[in-house]
Order: C-alpha cells, then sequence, then structure tokens
C-alpha cells in the first residue's frame, strides 16, 4: 500500500503553488505532502492545514477584544493562552495528516475521538503486503516490574526466534489471505474453479502488524492533546515515533503554539494537592519523611525524582 | 461593534495573496473577508476554508481504495456519499466564519455542539450600542395554530407599540449599562466618585437583541448538518436568514457537494415506514382515506401536501 | 476471555436489588448483566442504564413548557420528537454495555466516535485463545457486482480449505504469541532462559478475528444512529448481528422510543428532490421512464424497487 | 418558571422507591430531585445518574485485565487513574441535574460541549417574571488591574443607583414582554384589538439576568473538567456558585473519585518546565531573581505565590 499512481498524481497536481488569501504557513508549506518515514514501512504526511499563530492570536482578540490592546506581543499571549487553558482559539488552526500505520497501532490511535478519520477499508479492497517488524533496538522484553513497561532488548538466539516467528506469521497469513480471495487479473478468479471468499470475511486472517493507511483531521488543540499522550516517554514507543514525526510538522507550522505547548504542557509537572504542600515544607528547610508526607511511597518516589533529589528511602 | 481598525489592517494584510500548495477554492477566495450583510446590523464573513471537492473525493478514494477505479467521475462519487450517508469525507472540509448575531439567536446556534467557538467576550470589554429591530416585514404576530409559528405581520397601531417598546428599551438599558460601568476614556471612571460596576455583572441589565459576535469554525458535514436544520422552512426568521448566507458561501466553496446537499437533504423528503406502504398502495390505484392508512390525521394531510396531493378531508 | 471470576462475583452482587427513587426500566432489568449470544464467542450484555420513555417526555416538555399541556399523551409527544429531528430528549437516555466481539468488527464499531469506551487492553493483559469462525451459512463468497457485498456461500473444497486456513492459522499465531511471552504461572517466565517478549509487541502477531472485549456506553440519540446504520441490510453480517441483539435490549428499555424509531428511521426511507418529484408526477398518472426521470439508471432502479414497482427497464 | 405542578407531580411519582438490580449511591438518592438553592432564584436539582465508584473500578479492571489483581484497593486504583489521566473510567458515570438558571450564566455554562441539553424554551412558552439581583456583598466594582476580575463591592448611593436600574429595568423590560405578547387566559389575546407580537420576537426585550432552566446530563470525566474551570477561584462568581453545589453532590455520589479530583486537580497546582527548574534550584539552596529565573515578572510572582514564599522583589 504505498501511494497509488492515482494519489501520486493528485500530489503532483497540489504541489504546483496557487494563489490565496488565506493565512499561510511557509515553513510547513516546504514540505507539504512530503511522508516522513516512521517505523519500517509507515509514514506521516501533512496533506492540509487552516490557520496559523495568528489565527490564534486574531481568535483570542475576538474574544478579550478591545481589552487586549495591551497584551500586544503575539507570542506573550499564546502563552498566556495555553498556561490558562483558554483552549478555543487553539481550536481555530486544523491539519490533516496521511498517515501509514500498523493496525495495532491504529487501534491505540483511534482512541482519541475528537478527529475527522477516513481509512483505507479492506471490505473495500485488498490490503498490500507490508507488515511491521521491529528493529532490533526496539525489540524489547516484558518489564517485571511494570506491566506496560519494556525491560532490556531480546538477543541472540530468543531475538532470532521471535524474528522468525513474526515474518514467517505475518507471511504465511498473508499468502492464505491472497489465497483465499482467489482474485486475478481484471477481477478475474485466479482460480476458476473457486468463487473466493468476500475481502470482508478474508481480512480477518491478517495479524495485527499489517500497514494500514488512512486521512486524520484534527484541530490543534485536540493535537496537543494527542501528542500529550503520545509523545511521553510512557506511551508505547510505535505510537510515539508517529507523534514525535508530527512534533515536527507542528513547529513548523505553528512554531509559537509550539513553543508554548513545550514549556507549559509536554514539559510541565503536575503537583497534587499534598505534594504542593511537600514542596513548600522542603522550601521551608523542612527535614521530610515518607512517613511524614502524606504521600504514598511510589508518589513520594515519583515527586523526589521530579524535583531531582536523590531518593532517600 | 463593527470592525475594529485592528481587525480592518488584519483583514487588509490577509488579502494580500499568498502562493500555497494547499487546494484552493478561487470562487470562495473571491470572497474571503468580505461580510455578507444580514438582518440590520449582522454579517457572515468566510474567513478561512480547508479542501475542496477534490479534497472529499481524494478522502472517498483512500477509504475505497483501488476499488473505486470505475468510479471515475468526481461528481458522481460525491453524490453517491451524500445519498448513501457516507459522511466522513465530507469532515475533511472545514471552514471558518466570522458572525454578528443578535444574543437570542446565538443562543440558539450554539446548541450546535460540533464547531469551535470564539465569541467577543463582555466580561473583559464593553458590548457596541446596536440591537436588532426586525423590518417591518419580519413583525409576525404569533400563530394562534402553531406554537412555534409566525403568523401575519403586525401593522398600524400595534405596530408603532412595538417598534417604540423595542427601541426605547434597549436604548434605556443600554444606557443604564454604560452609566453603571463608569468607564471613561483611557479607561479612567466617567464620575470619579463611583468606581463602576464590574463588567461582568453590567452586562446583565442588556437586552437579549443585541449583538455580539464570534468566530465560528466546523467541518462541511457539520455544517450540512446545521443548514439543513437553520435553513429549514421550520426554522426561525432571524437564524435561517444566516443560513441562507452561508449557503451562499458554501456553494462557492464546494460546489458539487452543495448541490448533492440540495439534491438529498435540504430538497429531500422522509417517508415514514407507514408512509411508504401508503405510497405503494397509492401507486397500485388504490383510493385510501385517512382512516385506512394508518397515519396520524396530522401525519395523512403532510403526507398528501408532501405529493402534491389536494387534501381531500 | 469469559467472564472472569472477579467479574462474575461482581456481577452476583449487582444481581441483588437494592431500592432506588430512579426511573426504573422493568423488561430491561429482567435481562440486566446476561450475555445475549453473539457469533460464535461474542455477547452483547446491558450493565446499565439511565432514563426511561418518561425521561425523554419530561425533557421534551421542559423544552416545550407548559406550551405542551395539549400534547398529553406519551406516545404522540415521542413520535413526534423522532418525526420532526429533535434528538435532545432522546439524549437524556444512556446505556451501558459489555461486548465481546472480534477484533476487525471491533474496528468498524469503534468509527462511531459518539460513546464512551473501556477496552481489554493486550498492552496490560493476555488474550485469550478464541477466535471468530464463520458458521457455513456465513461463510460468504465475494460479490463481483458489488464491492462491499457478499454472494453465495462457499461450498464444499472452497469451504473445508478456508475453514482450514482460518483455524490453523488463528491457533499457530495464539500458539507463537504464548511462546513468543514466555510466561509461566505467578508471572514466571515458562522457560527461564528467555526473558519473553513484551505483551504490547507480542500481541501484533494475534490474526484480526481474536475476541476482545470492552464496555461501551452511549446515549439513546446516538445509539439510534448506531443502529440505523448497523442494523441496515448492507452493514457487514458480524456487527449486524450485535445491532440486532442491541435492538432487542432497546425494545426493553424504552418500548415508545424502540417504535418510532422503526417507523421513521430504521423503516423509512428518504426520497431525493429528483424522486420526490418523480413520485409525484407518477401518482399524477404519468407514464415515466428512467430517462425522462431526472435520475440515473441506478437510481431509478433503486426508486421503482423502494415503491414496489417492477423494474421495467 | 417554578416547579410546574406537572413537573411536581412527576417528582412525587418518582420519590417512591423501586427495587433495581443497578449499581446504586445510597447519599446521592437521598437527595435525588431536591432542588439546591444558588443565588436568589435558581438552583441545582440532581434529577438522575448512572454508575457509582464501583463502576469505576470495574471498568479500569476491563482495560487492565487480569493485570490488576494486585491493585486491589479500590481507593488507590481510583486516585491512580487521575493521577495518571486515564479518563476513560470516569466516562462510565453519567449525572443529570435540572439547573435554573440566569440567562448570563446559561451563556458560559453552554461552552462545554461534551454534555446533553434541554432547554425550557421560550420560542414555545413564555417566560416567568425572574431575574437575577446580585446579593449586596456580591455587587463588586470593575477590578482596575485584572480585566476579568472584580474589586470590593460597591456601596452607599452608587449601589443604591444599581440595584435601582437592575430592578426597574428587568421590570419594565418584563413588563413590556407581557404587553407584546397579548396573551390572554385559556391563550385568547389579553387585548381583543391586538395579534400579540410572536413569542419567538418578544422574548427580545428581556435583559439577561432572566431566569432559564434547563436538564443538563454529561459524564463524570467531563464534568470533572467542567468543575475543574468552574469552581476555580478565577469563574466569575455567578457560575462558580453553581459548581460549588455541583460539588456536593459530586461528593454524595462518587465519594473516592470526588477526593481523588480534589487531591489531583482542583487543589493540584501545574509547573511549566521553566518553573520545575526554578523549583529544583530553589531546593538546592540557590538564591535566585526573577531575572535569573527564566521566568517572566508575572509568572514569577505567580510562582512565588504558589510555593508560599513572600514575593521579594
Amino acid at each position: 500500500m504505498p501511494l497509488t499512481p492515482e494519489q501520486a498524481a493528485e500530489i503532483d497536481a497540489q504541489r504546483a503553488q496557487t494563489p490565496t488569501r488565506r493565512a499561510v504557513a511557509p515553513a510547513l508549506e516546504a514540505i507539504l505532502y512530503e511522508p516522513i518515514p516512521v517505523l519500517d514501512h509507515g509514514f506521516v504526511r501533512p496533506m492540509d492545514y487552516m490557520g496559523t499563530d495568528d489565527s490564534i492570536v486574531q481568535a483570542a482578540r475576538v474574544s478579550y477584544g478591545r481589552g487586549t490592546k495591551r497584551v500586544s506581543e503575539d507570542r506573550g499571549l499564546i502563552r498566556y493562552l495555553m498556561r490558562h487553558r483558554h483552549s478555543t482559539p487553539f481550536e481555530m488552526c486544523e491539519i490533516k495528516y496521511h498517515v501509514k500505520l500498523p493496525i495495532f497501532v491504529a487501534r491505540q490511535w483511534i482512541r482519541h475521538r475528537t478527529a475527522n478519520v477516513n481509512e483505507y477499508s479492506a471490505r473495500y479492497s485488498v490490503l498490500d503486503n507490508e507488515f511491521y517488524i521491529p528493529a532490533p533496538e526496539h525489540l524489547a522484553a516484558q518489564s517485571r516490574g511494570n506491566r506496560q513497561g519494556r525491560a532490556a532488548v531480546l538477543t541472540g538466539d530468543e531475538a532470532q526466534r521471535v524474528y522468525a516467528l513474526l515474518r514467517e506469521d505475518a507471511a504465511r497469513t498473508y499468502r492464505h489471505y491472497t489465497e483465499m480471495l482467489n482474485e486475478g487479473a481484471e477481477g478475474d478468479p485466479a482460480d476458476p474453479a473457486r468463487q473466493g471468499l468476500a475481502r470482508e470475511l478474508a481480512r480477518m486472517n491478517l495479524t495485527l502488524n499489517i500497514y494500514t493507511q488512512w486521512y486524520w483531521k484534527i484541530d490543534l488543540h485536540n493535537l496537543f492533546h494527542f501528542l500529550s499522550l503520545r509523545a511521553d516517554p510512557n506511551a508505547q514507543y510505535e505510537i510515539r515515533a508517529y507523534a514525535e514525526a508530527m512534533l515536527e510538522t507542528v513547529k513548523r507550522w505553528v512554531p509559537l503554539a509550539y513553543e508554548a505547548f513545550l514549556e507549559y504542557r509536554l514539559g510541565a509537572a503536575l503537583l497534587s494537592a499534598t505534594g504542593l504542600k511537600v514542596v513548600r515544607r522542603l522550601l521551608a528547610g523542612e527535614a521530610l519523611t515518607q512517613a511524614e508526607s502524606g504521600l504514598s511511597p511510589r508518589e513520594w518516589r515519583e515527586l523526589l525524582a521530579l524535583l531531582g533529589r536523590p531518593a532517600e528511602d
């Protein structure tokens, strides 16, 4: 499922430049339609967008009216909006991506419901023979301490065996998929003695690492929410790789909003009510133990790590 | 609350044409940023958009993949999508309007929750002295038969009295609003002996026909849903006037989708299960009465009207 | 992945009856928590609900206020709301299901974004060895005329071969999944010489017919939208089977709304603007051909079928 | 617009207790249907609900499956979910309120789009003669430093004058509203010589402090979002009063989730990336000035206030 000749032709046509009166983001235009490679066969392609940093400022100024004369600096205003959770001005920007991704990643991704999606349908069409196989540095063992975590990478015989199983099972299930479909050239059956199983049924024999693709469109506020969850170190590596590719496009598209996002969201930390009290007491010079803190042992460890203090217990 | 000098300057800047690689809708570009007058002081201005008819087709082709080679004609494909309620390709298009409208209209409008909104805030800023007063041909009496309907227009003394009341009450409440605010030049109090009531409180003295304004952004699928309800003859005239202005912009933006919308939504009719049976029996030549139809008297009348038949009962 | 002992215990506890002042739907209470079997290993279980037909009426009366004294009959009011697309009163009812379903069905289902979902996570836990294998009467061939349709069922050697492939591939990929996981009793590795692949990676080797499960919660208006699409004859059989099971629960829960839904949605028909003109002309006795109708050949055939007329062309 | 006799009768009927198999929240049941007074004529009434703390736990356990055996304690699990932004289990709970509130509050409230609403319609029915007039302790002056803030309360002549204006304008506009409507007993015109202005038009003469009412239904996750914004000290007092009344109902409904919400949301604090660095340096004993901090003067002041340190600059 690489780009179809039709898609490629469409894109060539669109690459031509046309005058517009809309706000334009030149740095994003420079890579529009370009696939950014992700994983072994996937990509993220920025396809279309609406609005720029200026649109965020313009919307905020309609909301706050003549009252914002003094907040004359755009960067400061955007940071103010992000800091105080004024989310609606960010919703005035919209972006559309073309994404190629393994189905198990697509299933995590789609849980974000505030986007518009058009996915390639295996009910109508035949999927291509492309499967995700992790690179050696991502073939991770199960963490024993953290149920959703990964431990060190697999090596040696165990790694070899896993690769063999993943590759063979993907290849075999795909081969059987095409055999069951029995589709030949020009829509004729490959084997005239067989009818061929319905596409909507045959697809069920494919494994979850086969690649699908979709158009995915979202506003900037909701994209930031997606990225704050999926570019987080706790996110599964495979979806994080997509989030990181998208971060690059956001940086080109709305650089001021991107910077504010790093400062007040992605790099920010939440202190619980009790955690805040602990910080105040520590700053006042109090020597505090976990037992005195009101925090659970786990929260205590997490807070000390956040504050860059050696874990004393 | 006409356009502020700042807004006007922004718009001038944006009217300059810049090259883009995005899909462009030339007929909409031609009126971008232009206010379309609505009611006595209101307007609808298309401010930004994303996607064209081509984007709908492109999204449908990703979904239906190589399977759609035969449906080669864009117009046919768009009509097919609309007819069969395949709504996601229409969601790939997005539009943003700047709207100036009376608050009682804004309250109906905002019930459509699938849009992004930035409204002028009377908590932060002072509203302008502009109120909606119906034109004589819209000063309608209450329908006695239909609770949400209008009857003939008011005339003579009654009309004069209504105009006087609407105008005087709007003027007086606004005058008192500014008196309570006590705002002078440069943020100083008008009357130094008084503090001035908080803006967020003073606004409560204004009547529901004062004008507000907002940026409103929505995808094409949800816009069609909005328009199918608000451009309907049963919608209140004042919001219908806005819907009709927007229809003109949609026609310029996505002419094929617009045409399909008229055919399969705005001009279409829903037959209930029983209504469908009645039509079949009528076509078979049966002479049917309401009592035999299985429809309520009201549904029977509505069906006959829909079918262009004289109401026989 | 049948019910876990924990889930079963929870359910026993919940089956005890407790007094409530909320509106109660006795016919739904009678089957609460009961799994309705769907496909070979799946089910739909109504788990919780809020509101009844009375809640719809109550909400409509708040909206329409004292004005609705005359529309005193609940059934008539609910039908009126459904007929005139007054959707908000139906949103006052909410239902929660526990559903067990194959992943390829879950992927269609999740495209309805207006619901709340908690899905079993194969990132955290190990999936059970249960796969969907179509019953013989559902092992359908690909339709040649209709890309998304099914033709006659497969039989004989072809059917045997398809069954063998589906069963063997599911069994083999699952066996390899557990081998890669290397999980033994009590969280110890099965083979101490191996670390075991991370669960979040190993799952990618499973085929799309493995069963997953989720809690799915939705309001009645959006449930009707889901059911109108998924209980439709054009929906894929496997998801339609779930929609039909849910219809039974809706009938028990809100019988008046259910009846109105059948009349004005599921059994209703949409006439396009041109289709409506054709019906009027036919009723007026005009002998009309497709060429004169303004409809495409396909729309003409569909209209005649809808009207119960022999296709004359 | 107090409760209508019809509504009161409905409520009496519902107060009777019926057995249910659903999860029940006894402390919320105890006040179900009871209006909690807010402002001078408003109220919040919990009308219906679905789910309890147990439903949150149950949903989390379906997601995390057998893997959560060890997190056996419900309170700990709910706190974990809240801390780590796992929002979907909270979406399994739903609540419905009946709220009576001034229109200018309703306009702020409705910006939260993730709820279901049925509002009393002044298009269909006549509004009652009830207006919000602030209590003396809430008749606040405009803050000069903070555009959206309030300063000290108005007193003396200025307060008297504001009260007179608010009361007289509300009374006069309402009197003219009823005059324009010209509605007498039994739907007859009060003055037979006049037709009466359509209700949908006459309402525009009312001021924004008139009371309206609605049913408002929302899931617990989105309710927490609403409450985190509207129970915040920066929210306008009039909407905060409603948020605080709702907090009491949430405490009765889902006490464990409520406690976690106070700890990790309402009482929590967000440190920006730079703010976090500052805290680390302060804890390391560094004497830091605003200029060295990388924070703007305003952010510096806000951080010191948060940390309970005297503002040194």
